[in-house]
């Protein structure tokens, strides 16, 4: 039941491993530790559930935890400091190993911690929602939040391996695994039709969590991110293709208060947004647009950004998107079901009109 | 008059320009602004002198500034989030370029948040004082202070350019040029006895500034320093011979409060300890021991440790030092003026001796 995918990233590749029970599998861990000193970073949600066989897979190691707050609220540079306290309180040394269990939240910012002490130390992911299994673990994005932008502060630094549980899903809430499908349909939407028809009838069992159909998404989405990331590990190209629907997402989220809308259902309306830009532009037919918009609705995520983010403040919350070179805004766009493009060259007025639209 | 050299990295190499009044010079900062958006990162004290002619050198350019209060003790994670305020109030995008002006802190600083800004921005090291000319400004190493020790928290993020105008020294209290004659030492114990031999016939001339002097002792330390950070970027070997006397200076700084020892005096210190550490284990002669106590007076550095900090104290700050592996200390030593060795095997009794021990 388990499979292996690797990313290929020279003598910087790494397996990223997906099945059931993984999680307390002392095997998958010990090939990837180096020094003694093990730091896990995890959250208060999820602490109780997984902690326990954590420890026990580490067993033999000296294995300290540091458990932060749960929500993207707290993906700041005051919280993300106390993984260093905690660090520096028992004396770590620079061959220690990091361990980030929980969401994205939580790998975001102990990777980010791993990239930046003591100038970089190992780090493992064992995400444990669908989100940070088909996305966030892997690829080697790390980093916190400023009040001015998403993600702004952070660095590129990969994990020596991903392990994924896909028994974690079983006490996810229902909110957070529609989050996570929002990711695995933006797979299908960049890169394979056939994932995005599999994806369309096979909704309903992914919604009541039949675990053969969450292992065959999480497996595809986990390689079509991997091959992208090997093809372009600091996004200088294609990779940048991943971040379809994030640029509209990453306003919102900025816009609502971080925390207040999932970083995936704020990817949902910014997929829906992108189609229908690419609409506007005549790439895309209106019919793909809605079914875009009928796969994000199934996936139980909005289609519409916050009624009150008016064109103005959400076109000048995008201008401080990552993707934003000489001044031009870079949006990922669609030209089929299955293929995406990236665009620098989008006229205002198009723009504008899917920033105010508001569909019934 | 102006020499320039080369950090030898591959495609990721750059030049160290060493010379009189390169500061103001255009030519030498386009070919590394990707974009049109440039951060200065500068602070109080070198503000007044040399804001103006650096934004002479940018005319044309979007240049905005960011000044920070002058101090080891302001090498913090709360002020180096001003950087990111600063470029976020100015909606910088991935294609600026940040600039740091000012001494070693400013460059770490400023190098760690080009680094760590929308995962990493291109910036460029204008050094102006002799410690920045000859060491921290080259080599990548960036990173801020955390209460338990010193650079705790960083990255290695080469700059694209180092820029050294050799006229900056002109303004440089003399504590400051004495602490940056710390690290020049440190060149000639490591490397270079010939070095080492200039040094002590040349020490009055370096100290009242003599032009030719100062350019002959900053140059030589930067092809050193060049040479060894080619060999061994990210220090997992012989770079780490960069840091004599660090290990214990750092012990010292942090004892006593960043800002109250000079960095450059801590290390005058430490490298006294090192030479006598290396004595009591056979390594070093007591009368080259003697010869490194008196050249670091001569530079008007102290030898000494402060009074009041104990064996058992300092061991327990050094043991958070980031060259600790695997739970032992790692030290760099001499055995022989102009020649160093790394060593993790040091019994802990001739430590503990050096450690206690008050020369007069």
């Amino acid at each position: 039941m388990t499979r292996t995918l690797e990313v290929d990233l020279g003598d910087r590749s790494y397996p990223i491993h997906i099945g059931p029970g993984l999680l307390n599998d002392p095997v998958l861990y010990r090939p990837h530790i180096r020094g003694r000193q093990v730091m896990i970073v995890t959250n208060e949600t999820v602490a109780p559930l997984y902690l326990a066989p954590l420890h026990e897979a580490l067993a033999g190691l000296d294995v300290r935890e540091v458990v932060l707050p749960d929500g993207e609220q707290y993906k700041t540079l005051e919280v993300w400091n106390r993984i260093f306290d905690a660090l520096l309180d028992a004396r770590f040394a620079r061959d220690c190993t990091l361990v980030a269990l929980g969401g994205g939240v939580v790998g975001d910012m102990a990777g980010f911690a791993a990239a930046c002490y003591q100038r970089g130390v190992a780090f493992i992911q064992v995400p444990t929602t669908l989100l940070s299994q088909v996305d966030s673990s892997v690829g080697g994005k790390t980093g916190i939040n400023h009040p001015a932008g998403k993600n702004m502060i952070g660095a590129f630094h990969q994990p020596l391996a991903v392990i994924a549980d896909t028994e974690t899903l079983d006490t996810l809430p229902q909110r957070e695994l529609s989050a996570g499908l929002a990711e695995v349909l933006k797979y299908g939407l960049i890169r394979d039709c056939a994932f995005l028809d599999w994806l369309e009838s096979h909704m309903a069992e992914l919604l009541s969590r039949d675990r053969e159909a969450l292992a065959h998404a999480i497996r595809r989405s986990c390689e079509i991110k991997a091959q992208l990331v090997a093809e372009d590990e600091l996004e200088s190209g294609q990779r940048a293709l991943l971040n379809l629907g994030h640029t509209f997402g990453h306003a919102i989220e900025t816009a609502a208060g971080y925390g207040n809308w999932l970083h995936g259902e704020a990817v949902g309306a910014g997929m829906c947004m992108a189609a229908d830009l690419s609409a506007r532009l005549g790439w895309l037919a209106e019919a793909d647009v809605e079914r875009v918009r009928r796969l994000v609705v199934c996936a139980g995520l909005p289609t519409e950004p916050p009624a009150e983010l008016d064109a103005e403040r959400f076109r000048a919350l995008m201008a401080v998107d990552k993707k934003v070179l000489d001044g031009r805004l870079r949006l990922v766009l669609l030209t089929a079901l299955g293929e995406a493009v990236i665009s620098d060259t989008i006229d205002d007025e198009p723009l504008l009109a899917t920033l105010s639209a508001r569909r019934p």
